[in-house]
């Protein structure tokens, strides 16, 4: 009987696992975790710290046994120390550090991704965190119900910082961002970026942007974070500067990393070594208008990496059709959505664009709850074609992103975005659409220069 | 001077007077109205009669003295009697009744459409309404604070009879909706029609289908709806059976007709007859899937077309792209949407759909507040192209129609649907988005058979 082995137990190692058994019955499949839970919600982690989300089982999509019954052995809390790819074995060490060699005839490599952490003094300290597992959430969130607890900083302006920004304001903690870069979300436009701290700064959150960090200080728990403008008192510290790869175990096994050190892989989720796959946090994913490799770890893609994994190596034939850096953020109330390329991404691959933005609204301007939004095309002045958009906006802007995600993958004109039939009901939108009302300015724009 | 005259003054007669300006600024701009109120929003009214909407001028989009100001003169309380094609001339009656004859080079009808109302007995009793202009809705509003007004029975289950419902409940009337096909919603399938039937019927509404009312009895004020199936007190009754485009002044004119009766207009929105155009609720609309024109009057299409008729009307050659049928209703908490055929009309098109239907929710299944949502995709047998799609669902279902409706104005295939990058965050989806999910499994059942 042909066995698969899976490495890693959270959205592409268990997607990949569940689509290899969907895809041949007859595989023996057997996932190795380090870790004690599986197929968790790592996007979750802030709104459990929040105390959305009470239970941590909650962030369980399926259980150990759900798989077990559907023939997938998983093995938590065991290593994979190595992966020796012409014997076909991995070595794995369980809880009670007792070793053992595994045989495959497919491997998959889903050991997803870490927070990155700078060599920072004081790093070790108490009360200084990285959110990526169920346990490191846990004891955020039991430091949240101290009284002691009252400033946070958090070092990152990403997705990941504003996210545990929304859940400390929950806890009405005293919040500080210090951002590196000249602006919040680096992968969405300044202009765009500066709407979000906006808002931050009136929902009292404090941002510094430029600003290094140098060390944290403080006698075993953390006490302040030292930058290049100051000091800033803090009981409680995130990093959350960004993420990187786990791809130690696949480089030191001789399988080929690419882009950010992640484990290079074909549309198959091949890596250079037969039988040995990749997907998920841990790969790079092709990216359809770099027209090459990126590293953009997000949920949406590694399930869809892990899935095609998953029945490449029981024997089928998908392929990964690529990403366009489509992504969502909900920070309080405010809605963020990005996909395609930002103006800083365009200029760097030397394709010149032209910006039309507009504001909008979300509802029918008489409708109760109507929200400001602002949405930006991005358009390429050679094809005329929209490589970009942005939103930033109330409740209901976000999810439009969707219908720009798939103008952006299609490679539609603005022209042809105008033409759509959306859907219009005084509750759910203008009857001009804001997608639609972008759509036609751009038009016009691009008419009067014709 | 060229001058265009303008006949209706709401969506798509105010955006082709004001399209038409943008792209001539030498023209002059006539627009005539029997109506006292100009650019409002009809879809609006349910949420005026509800309540939600408290003031009549908060539905007035743009007023007559903003478009004074863009130099378009508007006559409302100006009833246009006759058009004389070969006169090039309109003949008009203003509110004190003196006649007048008016010139035009161009002329763009858009007398929109009326609510039909059958030769039912007792149809002109006192709190029998149809809903279709400010002065109606003000007058069921105020019939609403009467607490004499309980029962309400709605006859026609489309949407404005579902609209006007959540109107009622929102003044805790006892409401009855009085449907004379087997289903409410005749344009979606009868299984998505029964999800919205139990939702109502939860919610307190009775639903009566494949009944037929033939009559209204009451003294003075109507006081019950006879059925051929009995009797229903009632102390107000709305008439929303139908809409039927006002084209009468145009066929008299000499102006073709076309399906449903509505003017006959071509892509450039221009009539049989030479510089005579028409848009909006009373001309046909070009449908991508029926490659036929069709009569689904719409404000999202009213606009567009309005605008197209505008711009050439000034002498520039814009096109109507067409329509694909997607629209879009909120009932109470429910949220409907639809977009390319329907499994009636794929049947009466002659072709052969599979349906692809899953259950699935709008949000991360850890995140508060997400709802369920049944999707429905109606995939041709023949192209294997997505031809329809349909959701049902809670807060967040509705609106992801469009990104279906893109798929279907397109053509895509579900494996295309299923490749796109759409965006993922808790708050917004589950890591598959509902629209994903139904792809995925529409991949795997055209798999199947393959």
């Amino acid at each position: 009987m042909t066995k698969l082995v899976v490495i890693g137990g959270v959205a592409a190692g268990m997607s990949a696992a569940s689509k290899a058994r969907r895809t041949n019955q007859g595989m023996e499949i057997e996932v190795y975790t380090d870790e004690e839970y599986i197929s968790y919600a790592g996007c979750g982690l802030p709104y459990f710290v929040a105390g959305m989300v009470q239970e941590e089982r909650k962030l369980i999509a399926r259980t150990k046994e759900q798989f077990v019954r559907q023939g997938i052995k998983v093995f938590t809390n065991h290593k994979v120390l190595s992966i020796l790819p012409t014997e076909m074995q991995i070595i794995v060490v369980d809880s009670e550090g007792a070793e053992k060699k595994v045989n495959y005839d497919k491997l998959v490599i889903a050991t997803g991704a870490r927070a990155f952490v700078p060599p920072l003094p004081g790093k070790e300290l108490d009360n200084v965190f990285t959110v990526k597992s169920i346990p490191s959430a846990r004891r955020i969130k039991e430091q949240m119900q101290s009284e002691q607890v009252k400033n946070i900083v958090i070092v990152g302006g990403g997705y990941i910082g504003l996210e545990m920004a929304e859940a400390f304001a929950a806890w009405k903690k005293q919040i500080t961002i210090v951002e590196l870069a000249p602006q919040l979300l680096g992968n969405i436009d300044e202009d765009m970026a500066a709407l979000v701290e906006e808002y931050l700064v009136k929902e009292g959150v404090q941002i510094r942007k430029g600003e290094k960090v140098l060390a944290l200080e403080g006698q075993d728990q953390v006490r302040k974070v030292v930058t290049d403008k100051g000091e800033i008192p803090a009981d409680l510290v995130i990093l959350a500067i960004g993420i990187q790869p786990n791809s130690e175990l696949a480089a030191e096994a001789g399988i080929q990393l690419g882009v950010k050190k992640a484990i290079k892989v074909n549309k198959y989720m091949e890596t250079n070594i037969p039988n040995i796959y990749a997907a998920g946090d841990c790969a790079t994913a092709y990216h359809l208008l770099y027209q090459d490799d990126a590293y953009i770890p997000l949920g949406t893609t590694a399930n869809k990496q892990g899935k095609v994994a998953g029945e490449n190596a029981a024997g089928g034939k998908a392929e990964f059709a690529g990403i366009v850096g489509t992504a969502i953020i909900k920070v309080l109330d405010l809605e963020i959505g990005r996909t395609g390329l930002s103006k800083r991404e365009a200029q760097q691959l030397g394709r010149e664009v032209q910006e039309i933005k507009v504001e909008a609204y979300t509802k029918a301007h008489f409708y109760p709850g109507s929200q400001a939004a602002t949405i930006k095309l991005l358009i390429e002045k050679a094809s005329q074609k929209i490589v970009g958009a942005q939103i930033v906006g109330g409740a209901g802007a976000g999810k439009r992103i969707d219908v720009l995600a798939v103008a952006v993958q299609l490679g539609l004109t603005p022209f042809a975005l105008s033409e759509l039939d959306l859907s219009y009901a005084p509750p759910f939108s203008p009857v001009w659409d804001p997608v639609l009302t972008v759509a036609n300015v751009a038009v016009g724009e691009l008419e009067k220069k014709a």
